[in-house]
């Protein structure tokens, strides 16, 4: 390893390349504390040569390699097994072009997914996506993840907003994915990418699009006296035809939190749940709009119903919901936020029961979650260093997915599988789905030394030829 | 193969297998007629078990196939060179679903597109993706070609409207692609299938995306005296941050073969072009969004501005539209339909030098283009007897893409790559580049049965594994 490390400070400088074990700590996992394991060296290459340099290193020596970008997954994906490399994008923060005829933007990796929306904004434009972590996540992760975001119910993920990427495959060689104008030719390999969680190969640049800002955007409060009411008024407003930007619902226990965080919002500590609703589009077509998800709130049983009176107002409702994930530190060390989507339509019902398993494991439940999307946050408050809490916490985060499963639903929304719910895929596909994926992760990352561990089950294969049947073995890696 | 036939027929049928040259022959091409191969045979499965047992049936015998919707791709994507087996879907065509309040419905890949839209009205709802041949192609040519169409500027294409996919595999092993969440767990694959051509298997099963009905609709229609006035005002419209449903073109020649066959519109038969532009969205918002239009239009040099009146009106002008290619019937015995995409801004320049180079070739111009999107359709009427303007016809179009790609385009839009352009991917893609396709394609399709000879250049490999290098190997395949 000293060799490899040598190496890659002839790469990226000694201030490039962190490799004592107390630089080292802080990258031992994500946002997904379950799971922690130290990386063999974390390097901070500046450019798209330097990951090529970095990744051929790597590969000489024979050592995985895993990317990241601020660490702020949830689900494992950036965290490296021991012995592996770590290639952290945050030094490639440049914001190469702004296009705002064409409405496009060509990032690197390491750019803050906030600054991007803040650089375009005197162009009239934003970038959508729009993860609550948006103040340091990075947009090289959010493509990694698809990250999604409040605002997905209108605008989609991620992936419906790059254009292009230019990506390092595993074997240290750079291609080029997609064009700026938005169209693939060939196989969308864009699409295969996004979502990838850093399997395929390291995105070193991406082109994304940029949407105009609506002429005005109004946000309103209702409150409720129960979560599954505010559901119900969910499934209202969608039935309706209105297509707002964001419907998202915060609980009791989360409203708690964020009221006694420095997040705090001035939200009702008695409401059962609170309903965001925000509605952009022509100013003119506004008002109705909020006078239609009022009468619509009020019929389904909500309390009350406010609107924002101005952007400071409007900021307040959504500090109240981009700071709770932060807030919920106050009410255990550790927090797992779970991630999965169910049909609109099964909201109610699938709430009622994930609240019933997290009361038989005693467990401290919050609920906070892009219920338009049908995209479930149910988060566990815990201590890790409580063994028996550990595996209640476990036990019934299974339980919630195959209640999600049983709904018609799935075990990511936004989030990815990672580490974290690998094992679980087998809810969700059978073998031969299963292999679909590895013959596609096989063509890129044959050896497995890319991110390895993540999102597929144990059980490995590679690609083989083999005329008489579809052309792969099974065969195991020495990851 | 007469055992492959009586095999055949013994899966769907006598009268669901075709193998008479007679009843071969209107399989010899879709709609690009400069390519043209009568296939061994046709099969018309039912059901997607009798999908899985023909491909296992062709793959006993050594055959390879080639699935096929409706047949009116226009870059031969659906041609089946000698030999082959055509695998026809146009029997399976049943609405399975419809989930009004989840937004989606399930359907066999032989629905024809604009049959799904119908069938779902009744619930205020839409399948947008709209190419102009949607009273002919099935969702299952439209998922393979990612079709898009007039409503892409605003709605997308295919790919953003598909939620699963049901896909039998070139081995004939069936798989289940995403979920009807809309969330794609573990890899998108159905982002690497949608667009891919019928080369990474045949979509059995699609679920799709619907959206609401917009509560109303403005159709105009701006009458210029060129096509790249016509051009800038498009480019107007854009940078107004106005976001339309549609904003096409139709140049002079396009408009006197429509007015001259049943699609006529009472177009100006003067005008040098004419713009449609389409506005959806609230009721309340539109008065003045039209208004903006016609202002915008009239500044850039417009004669002219009518406001559709009524339903009737505003459907006349979309039969221009969607009737041009038809009428182009009547300027020659053929017609090549070509499709590239630049960014917008680059339009009027890059139209003057196509008109230039079809000038040069002294060949028949028309065009009839999506022009919000920059997807441009140079259309030339031809002769497919006459050798010297055959040689000619391609010549130009080959000089049109070069001219596309030089503008930082592409070299398809919405009509795919097929056999027509495979041998053009080098003006877009590098060997890397083109290998990470390769990959892809090796992956699910090792030995290229499924769809031979379609979007990669004619250079052909395999994967195998291969510990030292990135785990390919260039093998020449027996297609």
């Amino acid at each position: 390893m000293s060799g490899l490390v040598d190496a890659l400070v002839g790469i990226v400088g000694e201030e490039g390349c962190l490799h004592r074990p107390e630089d080292l700590f802080v990258y031992e996992c994500d946002g997904l504390t379950l799971h922690a394991a130290t990386p063999a060296a974390v390097v901070l290459p500046r450019s798209s040569d330097e990951v090529c340099a970095v990744v051929k290193a790597c590969r000489r020596e024979g050592v995985p390699f895993v990317p990241r970008g601020a660490g702020t997954g949830l689900s494992g994906g950036a965290t490296a097994d021991e012995g592996a490399v770590v290639i952290e994008c945050s030094r490639m923060n440049r914001i190469l072009e702004v296009n705002a005829a064409d409405r496009y933007a060509v990032v690197e990796p390491g750019v803050v997914n906030a600054d991007l929306s803040k650089a375009v904004a005197p162009h009239g434009l934003f970038y959508a996506p729009d993860p609550s972590s948006q103040h340091a996540c990075t947009i090289g992760g959010n493509v990694a993840e698809n990250s999604g975001g409040p605002h997905t119910l209108k605008y989609g993920t991620t992936t419906n907003h790059v254009l292009a990427l230019e990506l390092v495959l595993p074997d240290g060689e750079r291609v080029k994915l997609g064009s700026p104008t938005g169209w693939a030719d060939g196989y969308d390999l864009v699409g295969a990418v996004v979502g990838s969680e850093g399997t395929l190969g390291i995105v070193t640049r991406a082109t994304v699009r940029l949407e105009p800002l609506p002429e005005r955007v109004e946000t309103l409060l209702a409150i409720f006296p129960d979560v599954v009411t505010a559901c119900r008024a969910v499934g209202g407003v969608i039935e309706s035809g209105l297509v707002p930007a964001a419907l998202e619902i915060l609980d009791r226990r989360t409203i708690a939190a964020v009221e006694a965080s420095v997040y705090a919002a001035g939200l009702p500590e008695d409401a059962g749940a609170v309903l965001i609703v925000e509605l952009d589009g022509p100013a003119v077509a506004l008002p109705r709009e909020v006078e239609r998800v009022r009468e619509i709130a009020g019929r389904e049983g909500a309390d009350r119903v406010e609107v924002a009176r101005d952007e400071e107002e409007r900021q307040r409702f959504w500090r109240a919901r981009k700071g709770a994930f932060g807030a919920m530190g106050r009410l255990a060390p550790d927090l797992y936020v779970h991630d999965a989507v169910v049909p609109r339509t099964r909201l109610p019902e699938v709430l009622e029961r994930v609240c019933a398993i997290a009361d038989r494991y005693e467990l401290k439940l919050s609920n906070v979650f892009h219920a338009g999307d049908g995209n479930l946050h149910p988060n566990i408050s815990f201590d890790r260093r409580d063994e028996d809490e550990r595996d209640r916490v476990i036990a019934a985060g299974r339980e919630i997915l195959e209640t999600c499963v049983e709904a018609g639903g799935v075990i990511t929304g936004e989030h990815g599988i990672g580490t974290e719910k690998r094992d679980y895929m087998g809810l969700l596909f059978d073998e031969t789905d299963l292999d679909a994926m590895r013959f596609l992760r096989s063509a890129f990352n044959p050896e497995g030394v890319c991110n390895p561990g993540k999102i597929l089950p144990t059980t490995r294969f590679c690609v083989e030829s083999d005329p008489k049947a579809r052309g792969y073995d099974r065969v195991p890696l020495d990851e």
